[in-house]
């Protein structure tokens, strides 16, 4: 497999971005949906801000308080030595009581835009785009990804709150006002990617459920007729038992045609957390059918930049451009940063094993 | 709270059913579907049956298989001994590596339909109604609720497989033939009660997601153009943080109109898995606001019959009918046999303390 790496990734990272909220840092500016708006390469970046830790032994973490009419901006502080909570994984903060699962996100992430003219150069807005609304998304909003259906841009995200990880739709004309279209599908779900035309009358989204009992976090695809809502859900692509995709998997850009099927770049991670890219190829007239996949990786955390961070050894896309046969990923690496590489679609499609 | 539980409860238990697959022995009757058609109460049982267990160091299960062209029912043989399984609940084997959950369930269940012309007297069908007939359906069908439209009655179910606890949607006109409507909410879901008319042009469904990370399994609530496709999810009632509703609660019967506003009678269980009923009134105009609840259970597992069975301590309803004040509720007990309670509407409605 062909990668081209760029030379200057990352190409955005958390020191290039100013923090939002007043005593905050950026952790994190990675996972953007991508958009080609008006000539310019956009990317709604996942921006992660947590506020300075200024004592060794408590631990901070900001969300946004809708039960007034304001909602509110509070910073929480938790002692280390509080016997409800275990500190050990960064991203999060747990009960101890397990059955109670996650206390905390250490972070609270929303959206920022980043405009370019040569898709590799980028500068960022001053403010967030879509920044925590309603209830839903009092612990952030993440991971979107953008699906251009003629000239409307509907963003599918993570909306996270103590209720759990839900999936919201915005939609917009012109990256500047937006509507917001309520929780598409409810928890636990993620990595939605919206197929950006209708086939055979009806629009397509793969997902990715988190069941608690019986079933594993794979692929998921359902239909709709509006994009609102969504019904006739079936299972798409499950994990293997062993290698680089037995952990979990999710879908990644928003699928794109060739000429053999819809190719979807999708993440996999191994039951150690590493992620890795893979391709899937759907059926051009009923996308529920896999036709074709990768059986290894065609990206893999190896570069510096992808095996360091906040959460190392993660390569995870929300999107890609296409420019004739050269597909040009965005990509975050280890929860940190965003870098960029190429491939040939050919290259990608001569790696499919069909099923 | 005045209930009166009928003296002939249990109405139906599982030696009053013949099992319909050879050498297999009928171990659960109960959380029935409610429907009335053409002056008859019928009831849609869901019957749980396993193989006549005939070796003392080994558990036979029963699955669908739909892998080939033609569905196959498969017994399976495990060995106490195996170090994979754990045999330890009555309901379900579980994988010892505890990230893979659920390996098998202990029963397969399908629905069948049992037949009264007072309420209280039934005749079960001698074959089954709704039987597995997906992939999706593989580990069973369970626990449906009907909520009818005009001629048509909507059946809403628990859809089990190893790829997780989805929820399927059937309709039928005649309880002979029906249709199958696919999955309306992916897993983990379960608990579905579609609510029987349009409010300001949109159907509603009470649904129970279960999140794996972040969140409870409480109820949520989604809105429809269709039946098919939903939408615009929203969070609706909680677990308590102590008391008899500190574990899990979902949907119960289809919720009916008063005149102070949409009366649900759900099922809450505390983490010691012992289920009651409670009630919740949610406005007439928008059914995602809650105006009331009780904030004690209106029926709690007293009788014998609901403290002993295949799983005690458990009253679970999927549907009542109504005779001008009285409601009667069909209801499983101890996940093993029917049995009815009577309740006045005025009598439900005074528990509710007002939010």
């Amino acid at each position: 497999m062909i990668v081209k790496r760029l030379e200057k990734n990352p190409i955005l990272q958390p020191q290039d971005i100013p923090a939002y909220h007043d005593d905050h840092e950026v952790i994190g500016v990675f996972n953007a949906g991508v958009a080609e708006y008006k000539g310019e390469t956009l990317l709604l970046l996942r921006v992660a801000e947590r506020p300075i830790q200024t004592d060794a032994d408590s631990v901070k973490t900001t969300v946004v308080d809708f039960s007034n009419d304001q909602p509110q901006v509070q910073v929480l502080t938790l002692e280390k030595t509080d016997e409800n909570y275990d500190f050990s994984d960064p991203r999060t903060i747990m009960h101890k009581e397990k059955q109670r699962g996650t206390a905390y996100l250490t972070s609270l992430s929303y959206i920022r835009i980043a405009r370019s003219t040569d898709g590799k150069n980028f500068t960022v807005d001053e403010e967030p785009f879509i920044y925590p609304g309603t209830s839903a998304e009092s612990w952030g909003v993440e991971d979107p990804r953008v699906t251009q259906i003629q000239d409307t841009y509907y963003i599918q995200y993570s909306a996270i709150s103590e209720k759990g990880v839900a999936v919201g739709l915005i939609s917009t004309r012109d990256f500047v006002s937006y509507e917001r279209l309520g929780l598409i599908f409810p928890p636990e779900n993620k990595d939605v990617a919206i197929l950006p035309e209708k086939i055979n009358g009806k629009y397509y989204a793969l997902h990715r459920p988190v069941p608690k009992g019986i079933g594993q976090p794979e692929i998921w695809i359902a239909e709709s007729d509006n994009l609102v809502n969504w019904g006739n859900h079936k299972h798409l692509l499950g994990l293997s038992e062993d290698g680089w995709d037995n952990g979990r998997i999710g879908g990644g850009a928003v699928p794109f045609k060739t000429k053999e099927g819809w190719l979807e770049i999708y993440h996999a991670a191994d039951k150690d957390d590493r992620y890795c890219l893979g391709a899937v190829l759907l059926d051009l007239n009923d996308p529920s059918k896999v036709i074709a996949k990768t059986f290894e990786p065609i990206l893999s955390p190896e570069a510096d930049y992808e095996t360091h961070g906040f959460f190392g050894k993660v390569v995870f896309t929300c999107g890609v451009t296409l420019q004739d046969d050269l597909v040009r990923i965005y990509y975050g690496v280890s929860d940190t940063s965003m870098a960029i590489c190429e491939m040939q679609v050919e290259d990608i499609l001569s790696r499919l094993t069909y099923m």
